[in-house]
């Protein structure tokens, strides 16, 4: 692991690092805040998982957490979207050299790809629940036993879905507009028949809405949706989530907030309410 | 004046606007947050100039100023560095197509330039005080009775001369890592001579210390400095300020933060900690 930058913030440390991934087969880059903190004490840790296009940067750079994760005693992860590298925008979309927004590089989806020629790098299931998890046990203050995880848009998407197939695992899952349903929007179909196939019984597994229909469970959720968010009736759909949980007993709380969109002006609006929510879930004295 | 954006944040608006300027001759985009507010009312405003290389957008995307903002009621404004324009860059640096980061482009040091090319559009000097202030008082609910202005680095002396120069005008006054004495620095003598010539009395006007020497006067002034600011010791040399203060009796609080760099990282720490020291002197019941 190789530090690309560190910057004092907050109290803390902002990094930046990059590795060689046996997920991917890449270079990953990643970015880690370290609140301040007593020497040799462990602290608990909080997955970030960011949307379609984005990298570690965005949420760094714009996601305002710092503060609230220095004042809580929280380390702050997030990895990148997708593996990078220049031969992998072409192999993921061969007639469109510049690369799809919603597909390939910046769009990995949080699958483990199983169709040529994605399943050669495209694991990010792989890497964000196994080798990066790992590789921050080994590298900075981390109470593993204390992890949450938490996303936007795609990363919603992958949080959700990481946390109701590990259970136990997470203390608590939140989302800012995550795609709860890929199987039923555009999105998601063209992800997962891109990197799993058109075997729709493959996606179920990936699926939010469609992992509590078949029996997943967390104990409780907190969902953010904008009420101006563009991609809301089509894309994002929390209404289906909403049922799903309810038939399952499952505690949403799902506030739709007015007037909001899908950027990083609405999630750093509410980052500090998703922070809290989740250090009630991880630090109980 | 024209809405580029605007988006929902912290129960305000966080707006981004262009119009075409008759002090610069050219089109101008500048950023505005109005916190929520009861119709009607008036809110004070903050001014934030920004450093070399940057536009409105890095304090607007990575200054972590609007929950802030929105808990004390103040509409902050982020003006532009320099005019922009496909014939600007080779205009102020005929040698250098590619522009240098510390002159023309992104690097108008609130100046009104005198010399010939930069005195046809560099006037961020005008537009800066008289005309964007105008633009303002117009379009958005602010009481321009209450004003206070601050800026980083080469905003920081964009603000601090401004206010020297405007007795009476701003409530308060305050720098991240400002470039305090131009004519002894190597930024500044570039950009000084490049805009105002060669003749050294001209930059006394545009120079913090030198200002303070001849008479102008603050009632306090605020300035958060990075230890660890790489420009420090060459180019930013708060001591010169210190000093220059200490002589003429201005209360100067100089906080020398360890670790610190030069970038947002640092500006985000304490953005907060500027905002309620305008607040204060804004404010007042």
């Amino acid at each position: 692991m190789e530090q690309v930058s560190t910057n004092n913030a907050f109290g803390g440390a902002q990094g930046v690092y990059k590795h060689a991934s046996a997920a991917t087969g890449t270079e990953m880059t990643f970015s880690v805040f370290v609140p301040p903190h007593q020497p040799g004490t462990k602290l608990p840790v909080v997955w970030y998982l960011s949307g379609l296009t984005c990298t570690h940067a965005n949420v760094t750079e714009k996601g305002e957490f710092r503060r609230i994760c220095a004042e809580l005693g929280l380390i702050f992860v997030a990895p990148d979207t997708s593996p990078r590298g220049p031969d992998l925008n072409g192999n993921a979309v061969p007639d469109d050299p510049a690369g799809a927004y919603d597909f390939g590089l910046g769009a990995g989806f949080y699958v483990d790809a199983t169709q040529a020629p994605f399943d050669r790098h495209y694991k990010m299931w792989s890497y964000v629940t196994e080798e990066l998890p790992t590789l921050i046990a080994d590298n900075f203050p981390a109470d593993m036993t204390r992890q949450s995880i938490m996303g936007h848009s795609m990363g919603g998407h992958g949080a959700i879905t990481i946390a109701l197939r590990n259970p136990g695992r997470y203390a608590s899952v939140s989302a800012f507009a995550p795609i709860v349903a890929p199987g039923q929007v555009p999105w998601g179909e063209k992800a997962l028949a891109g990197y799993l196939g058109e075997d729709r019984a493959t996606w179920r597994r990936h699926d939010a809405v469609a992992l509590i229909e078949d029996g997943a469970r967390v104990a409780d959720l907190l969902v953010d949706q904008g009420g101006a968010d563009s991609f809301l009736t089509q894309e994002l759909r929390p209404e289906l989530l909403e049922s799903a949980c309810k038939t399952a007993g499952i505690d949403l709380t799902l506030n739709l907030r007015e007037g909001y969109d899908h950027s990083y002006y609405f999630i750093s609006t509410f980052m500090a309410d998703h922070l809290r929510w989740h250090a009630t879930r991880l630090i109980k004295d």
